[in-house]
């Protein structure tokens, strides 16, 4: 399973087409197309779901949204992706992307088509499946070894923390502009991020937007090693085959030790995450304030 | 109220004077002055507080201490200021500091004359009022920015991890020599400190002295961004003018959801640190180390 | 007591002649031999104790392993140098060791040797002496201060964080292998190396076996300062007399402020980690890794 060859199939969406001119992209689209067959009891619209030897492999590649941005049914194939993995005889999960962003956090278009047909609803429901989501994280008992090739936004850039070993390409950059869209924080970022990079800089993310680079992600514990773009892919695949090489108990046992205390934590801080963005897209304020960012990003275009 | 103009008024204290020959002091004189008679509810002598547009502006500017050290006096003044941001119409405080020096701490001099008058009862009251100026911090629901534009020392640096966003000027420094002056530390510094440094450099602060310059502290956690001091004003201002443009909603949720895990841990560090305090305040060696340390302090000029 | 001058003395082991060839080499061996002779109450094998002005130095010194791996014995002398540093009037603890490797962790050929005897029996009685020579740092009330000359590795590593001044000569680096050797952590790691690297790093270190140099590991907030290996002592014993002159009372107080809301959670931590240790040093599985390891180590030899 090389993830390294080029794909030269006939892709379904224009949005995908770019992708694949880009040199970046390294994902054969052949191996999907085999994964699918082969995995009747798995079948993925918007993520692809790999087993190799000793590990799951688990990548982002909507084929329903730009630049990876999840929706409730992306993120509920996401949980049952790891709810398979984790019953399965793997030792670990891995977690990356096909294309040029890792993922760009929940998609606005969908958030303001869902919210202005019926607000109450919807809202409740988005929050929810953001919820659940995190929580699959959470709750997850091997180890994530997450890749991050490109851009990682918002709930996108959030979760890492609740990862395990977190890998970045010379590519990728963070940020989580949650004011600036009317958002308050989600994936347990409230917790995780003031206690990873201190108070200062986790707030001056979450109120400011402001941006993190690869190296700077790295030099403030946000991931733990950057890579060449150009090798970054085995680099990954090399070190995630020694460690699928070490003892499933040991691996699972050392992450129950490392993050058990934890749990009830951040267990807490996801609902009451939750329910704070359910409050704001309640609120007609919070919609509009979507709205009038979406229109103004539009125009930058 | 651009505070970029230089002052050139009539200046009361001997002190004061050789502050506004710096080529760093930036702040109008005059408009204190204007503030002072428009607002005649909150008048303040060692403090100033501008009305901005969106945002609350505190100032240290001591009139009766040099280099905008404390005391009892000077933080119930801040004290009040922030109980009136936290009822007016902003959305956030921009703290920072008239002069080259952001806060040395708490004014040893002033410890001394009152501890030498009445240990008893002036160690229980210089304490007081050392917890509820850091218990304000700690319940200050809008977001706080620091502008830090010069040393930040003792009480002046282990408050910063209370506030939220915290910039400094690549003229800053800091440092908390509480072990050498007799003290422990206070500001809840005990317990931040080693959360955002790691117990080695906290440790080193806290028993050693270590002064950490505005790179260090950036790359360690304590401030998030260092800016060159001729635009640090400039710099700072347009951020905190973007944060203010941001939801009063969003800004006070996140703020809450960052911090009220915390507030409990906050509060019993602060009550158990001034306990400890008034202990050693009220002893005689107490006194003894903090008048050697003055006696040394003026040999060394 | 200098212990910068170099020691010409017959050298009792092979493992350490090769040590005195050394040029980092510079604990005096003749002070060692007085040492014993004045204080018939401390007589120790594998560590060395030095009572200085001030404070206690002890230094690991290990005549039955190599590289100053720990076994159940060393470890229990090490319990009572601190237990007796404890109650004299010291006020302040340096552990440093004597030759180029800081501490190797726990001595393989021993566990193997161990329990290929009796699995059950001793695997209690190793993670025992585990938890107790963590439990001696954890609750250790004056201050700490590690001089780290050479690598740490293992349990050498994991409990730097249990002590509260951390340096590191240039010569020094940080690993903890355990998952590759079939181990969880150990030392409280689990817990306090997520809080000071964050948990990607942590997780890199505890689960692929990253390796830190002494300058990345002062980056991320392991150690706080890196010095130069031939001035290191010079420089380390600089600063802990120094220390060593600050007040008895602000010292303890101080640590007792910074670590005394911790100590529950490392208690709890410790408890599990070592329950852990136990259960797979009694498995079969377990025992096979660790031989594995061994035998792979003494080929690449």
């Amino acid at each position: 399973g090389s993830p390294l060859a080029n794909g030269k199939l006939h892709l379904h969406s224009s949005v995908k087409r770019k992708l694949a001119d880009e040199k970046g992209y390294v994902f054969d689209k052949r191996l999907r197309y085999n994964v699918r067959q082969n995995e009747s009891n798995c079948r993925f619209r918007d993520i692809v779901v790999r087993k190799e030897e000793g590990f799951t492999h688990v990548l982002l590649s909507s084929q329903t949204t730009d630049n990876n941005a999840l929706t409730p049914e992306i993120m509920k194939e996401v949980c049952r992706a790891l709810g398979n993995a984790a019953a399965d005889d793997s030792k670990l999960l891995l977690l990356s992307s096909v294309g040029t962003v890792f993922c760009s956090g929940l998609e606005p278009s969908y958030l303001i088509g869902r919210l202005s047909t019926d607000r109450r609803k919807e809202s409740s429901r988005i929050a929810e499946a953001v919820r659940d989501f995190v929580l699959a994280f959470i709750h997850f008992k091997k180890p994530i070894v997450v890749a991050i090739n490109g851009p990682a936004l918002g709930l996108g850039a959030s979760i890492l923390p609740l990862c395990d070993v977190v890998w970045a390409s010379e590519r990728a950059w963070f940020q989580t502009p949650c004011a600036a869209l009317h958002l308050t924080p989600s994936g347990c970022s409230s917790y995780t991020f003031p206690q990873i990079l201190g108070v200062a800089l986790a707030n001056e993310m979450l109120f400011c937007g402001r941006k993190l680079t690869a190296q700077e992600a790295c030099s403030r514990g946000l991931i733990s090693q950057v890579f060449w773009p150009t090798t970054f892919n085995q680099e990954v695949m090399l070190r995630v085959k020694e460690m699928a090489s070490c003892s499933a108990v040991v691996l699972e046992e050392s992450k129950c030790l490392v993050r058990s205390i934890l749990i009830p934590i951040l267990e807490e801080v996801n609902e009451k995450e939750c329910q704070m963005l359910k409050q704001l897209w309640c609120s007609t304020k919070g919609l509009e304030a979507l709205f009038s960012y979406l229109q103004n990003k539009t125009h930058e275009k």
